[in-house]
């Protein structure tokens, strides 16, 4: 090995690559990452699939074996970028990003950044989660990872935690579009674990997890012949609206750990918590604790630093889905990079980068404007469409959480079929009414519907008036058009 | 069935679902495509990894067995949402989307949209395309899917076109990405046509490809066991520069015809021809023909419309890598569909999607300002350092396109091997220069290097400077530091 040492060793790096034409305003980069400093003698992953046991039998066993493979692209593939963006050529300085113009269109923004996120914006982001979030210690941009949703999150977490067909468990009814996320690219299934609405003591509640369950459900997957690799919650609950205890998220952490399960907790809705008094906690305001059973063990902590993964995003908690704005956050490094390599395909533009920066650090507007605003809003919409439920005697769950609540619409059914539950949502959805039944979030029971309420109030009374039509009219088991549309006017408004 | 016919069928669809607050300025949203409108009577596909034969052996013969199911995904999901979106409860309308105000944010923008991109944009690139492909007839919006950049895009094509371990064909060099774009999330893989630099004839030019090296490697792949699905063409050529004619991009597309092998076209760099004289042609320009073999079969149409996959991106042509915006051209819905499916993880923000639109109509500017100046510059910078490597003696070769120069230090490497081809490429990097070397692009000759020179002058002169001490103390096989650092005066700017 040879090298010529440099007279000024302070000079910057040239790169023949990827740098702008800054007076158009363009860069003309190139990704040159993948491409001019992979080292001749690390060798390449074996890409007919198996894998070159080397490199996937390495020692960070948090990742599945193509996970070991997309970490491994990442680690080989940065050298010439990072010894180029260590020393960058470039004569004037970034300028600070403290002015609160959204719109600013930095010549950096549109060049290629680090996958992970610019760290302006994972330095919000760690602020950000530490204020709301509660967190005991901040919270560190290096455990941050932005890409563009909860979506590509869930596929990307289930493409480096897992193999093809292996699963993670997750408690049912459930968001049913995870089902997709970790099984379209990643090949993942998912492992349920059957919750009813049936309360059988003086602590429980409809549809509550409890560890006896996810016992149950992963003793079953195993005899099935299914691995599991993690297991996923949604706290706040979607379609529930219910949230967690921090007792029982302890309860949850312990089994996970006992069987050394991943925890992918999904918080998308933790801003959404528009009821105080039910005292949401989120998994990273949790104190980190020693597991009793083993005192000893300094890598007993809970929750497990090196496999819970948490995920928020601005789709529900500031209503901007087609933003495409999510973030993990992880201390298992491995965990971080292999996702942040799959960000090539779930980047986020710098533009929405910058713009998301100046939002989350706007801590007056959320606090003082938008969450309180948003909160009597959500709540007034809940209150109306309890109030309707109520009147029409139809039983619901809601904790004060989210945008729906969970509507027992069993009595409607008359032989409690999930084929009826399809036929009343496609009656409902004839009227002009869309919800979401409940087999589409596996729930176990037919007859279950969620109804969103984050919505104006006239369009909210608009639907509840067609809601009370589609009911109205269920009991005539009319097998063919037309009985006559008897609206009661009494029903119109309420 | 049964259904409650409604007194006004004109009525609008209330939504008690995916919303907005419209004060607020916010959306309550929430994809609901997976969740609220799955149909019962059909059959969800086997998600532990095999597929239900009954959906994965449909008639779409184009799609690979897990990109049948992505597609049958979208398909089943997207009853309830597109029946709310047909009749859609809104007051007010959409306001025109002709204002030119690139920092527009309507609500719209900030919700859940189609996954293959806001129409308002799609019909942009369509007529983008168009305009700047030479189209014989107006392409069109249906046919297009829009994405967060190329990246993206080979790893949707990859994963709905090829089974895991099946392949495409790809010539090298080639731009080294691709490897990890259809392997990390597709578990495809490349398999190479190896060009070299012999020139064999008169009609021929160093790393020509033609349909007999095509015959060559697929015979070798499937001598090997590998199933080939496609071609991978980029055009004009990365790190060539070079650009196939018309004629020849016909003879790669009868190949592929022969063998049914999809074609992807990756014309990145389609507006980055800087020297007019080279005639570049999209391979959208083609006028369809029917191939001579077969004319009497419809079916036999060149450019396969069912097997021609076009991308582009703003990366590079217009120098915004890190605005991540990229676009798939083609006519197999089916493969639209999937790809589109896939778009949940690849999507862009409704902001970026509303500025693309504003900047790819704004003809005037690119053709009048943009193009002309971005050219000229290309060309100045290109001539810089061809003439600097000609006067080093160094050959190299470039025909006009693209950022680079594909340059043969050859002579610089003793023993010829890929080791000393890294070593210099190290030299290289610790005298501050970024370059690529020919191993990253799967060159079977050692000692091609990419010189990107698509930056500012001073740059390239400062880059260029240092290259030349590199190659100077090449002479000197120092194995341990210090050589003395002799700088030649009269090589400093040249």
């Amino acid at each position: 090995m040879f090298t010529l040492p440099q007279k000024d060793l302070s000079a910057p790096t040239t790169c023949l690559g990827p740098t702008c034409m800054q007076d158009l305003g363009s860069s003309h980069g190139d990704d040159l990452e993948g491409e001019c400093s992979r080292k001749l003698d690390q060798k390449l992953p074996e890409l007919l699939g198996v894998g070159d046991p080397a490199i996937l039998s390495s020692d960070t066993s948090y990742l599945s074996s193509r996970g070991r493979m997309i970490k491994w692209f990442w680690d080989s593939a940065e050298e010439g970028y990072r010894t180029y963006h260590m020393d960058e050529y470039d004569e004037d300085k970034n300028p600070s990003l403290s002015q609160s113009d959204m719109q600013r269109v930095e010549p950096s923004l549109l060049q290629y950044a680090d996958w992970r996120g610019h760290l302006f914006l994972r330095e919000e982001v760690a602020k950000f989660l530490s204020f709301y979030c509660k967190s005991p210690a901040p919270l560190r941009p290096e455990n941050v990872v932005v890409l563009n949703g909860g979506a590509s999150l869930f596929s990307a977490l289930a493409t480096v935690l897992c193999e093809a067909r292996e699963a993670f468990l997750i408690p049912t009814p459930y968001y049913g579009a995870i089902t997709q996320h970790v099984c379209l690219y990643g090949n993942v299934r998912l492992a349920y674990v059957y919750l009813d609405s049936e309360v059988t003591g003086l602590d429980t509640r409809p549809f509550q997890l409890t560890v006896e369950k996810l016992e149950t459900a992963l003793r079953e997957a195993h005899s099935e012949g299914v691995k599991v690799k993690g297991l996923i919650l949604i706290n706040p609950q979607n379609p529930l609206g219910d949230i967690y205890s921090p007792e029982e998220l302890q309860e949850y952490l312990v089994f996970a750990k006992r069987h050394k399960l991943h925890v992918i907790v999904d918080e998308v809705y933790m801003l959404s918590v528009f009821e105080e008094s039910v005292g949401y906690r989120s998994v990273l305001s949790l104190e980190s604790s020693v597991l009793r059973l083993f005192p000893r063990c300094a890598l007993c902590r809970l929750p497990d630093p090196q496999r819970t993964h948490v995920m928020w995003a601005t789709s529900k908690d500031f209503g901007m889905s087609g933003l495409r704005f999510g973030t993990l956050y992880t201390e298992n490094q491995d965990v971080a990079t292999a996702v942040a390599s799959l960000c090539r395909y779930h980047g986020l533009s710098g533009l929405v980068q910058y713009q998301m920066a100046q939002l989350l650090r706007d801590r007056d507007w959320i606090n003082q404007v938008y969450l309180p605003e948003n909160h009597a809003r959500l709540k007034a919409a809940h209150t109306y469409v309890s109030e309707e439920l109520r009147a029409l005697g139809i039983p619901f769950l809601s904790r004060g959480a989210g945008f729906f609540i969970w509507v027992d619409l069993r009595k409607y059914l008359p032989k409690g079929t999930f084929e009826e539950e399809m036929l009343l949502w496609r009656r409902f959805l004839d009227n002009k009414v869309l919800l979401s039944f409940g087999k589409a979030f596996e729930c176990k029971e037919p007859g279950w519907f969620r109804f969103v309420f984050s919505d104006q109030a006239h369009r909210l009374c608009l639907g509840m008036q067609r809601v009370r039509q589609v009911l109205a009219g269920k009991s005539q088991v009319a097998e063919d058009p037309p009985p006559s549309q008897s609206q009661e006017p009494s029903d119109q408004r309420r």
